[in-house]
């Protein structure tokens, strides 16, 4: 099975919190992994990026997408 | 800083290519840590998901966001 | 009215669950139609995707915005 | 293979454009099927969908993520 | 036309560049007017929100939808 | 702090409505300010977009993400 998304981790499912229409999944993730990010051009040169910095990656839970086999 | 999303990952830029519009950046995560999604009931019951289950969490480069302070 | 965004597909409301903030409606489409994806070259040229590949597009609810006139 | 999500059309494709970072991708949809959205209970009601109401579904290309096996 | 979606801003294009797949544009937005975001209760409770807080909204620029009439 | 996005928005907090597990928060943008939208170049050049159109720019309340200091 191929994805076409960059970002593949391997998690374990901790706690699920069932709502009326939406639900909270948490999971642990203990292995370290790589993760990518696209994003314009312009806001790329304002952080300025360079290989070696520390970043913090904000993800809205959302936009997670768990697939089981 | 406080941020509105429950998925907020530690990484060191790696790599950056910069393209015309949309430049693409990759991290290393080494920390372990927590993730959360947000999915429909319906689609939380159609995958089962029982805590000790092992998923791949599937994520778009273009959902990360990164900050850097 | 013209909207920037690729996909647009006539659909016809078949239920709607409301919930205490978020509700989920479903969509019958019955047309054939075309859709596009945007993702990273990389993920592109991972998948190697080739005209008349069989592929399963995959959409998150939260993604899909229905517009009424 | 368990998607978490609502949405899984099957699909060929059609086209592919290849640009620096991104690319995309065009697909025939020729069966008919099912699709779901969730909005706020508050857009919901200002739409106020009823079933056999005709809407059309707006999809930025950059949420379709397309599997192949 | 009536949207499934909390924010619609009235605004002018001020510039355009277009690259290889994407195009980037940016608009001026004189009136004020309302936003509204929906986040977990979990990160909503974290963040403490209260009427009367200042807080920054941040959007990625791919979320943006422009529509002309 | 420097954020990956092209739109931060300075706004006041309005109202707070807690669901279950999603929470629905509003709040009031007085200052002009600049917007950016990324969508393919295809729709840009459907859209027809030129300085000086008036657009209406849409943006599902999922995709904002508040940040309080």
């Amino acid at each position: 099975m191929n994805y076409g998304a960059r970002n593949k981790i391997k998690a374990t499912v901790k706690s699920v919190k069932k709502g009326d229409v939406m639900s909270l999944v948490k999971f642990e993730v203990t292995l370290p992994f790589e993760m990518a990010s696209v994003l314009t051009t312009e806001s790329c040169e304002e952080l300025n990026l360079q290989p070696g910095d520390i970043v913090t990656l904000i993800i809205k839970a959302i936009h997670v997408l768990p697939v089981k086999e």
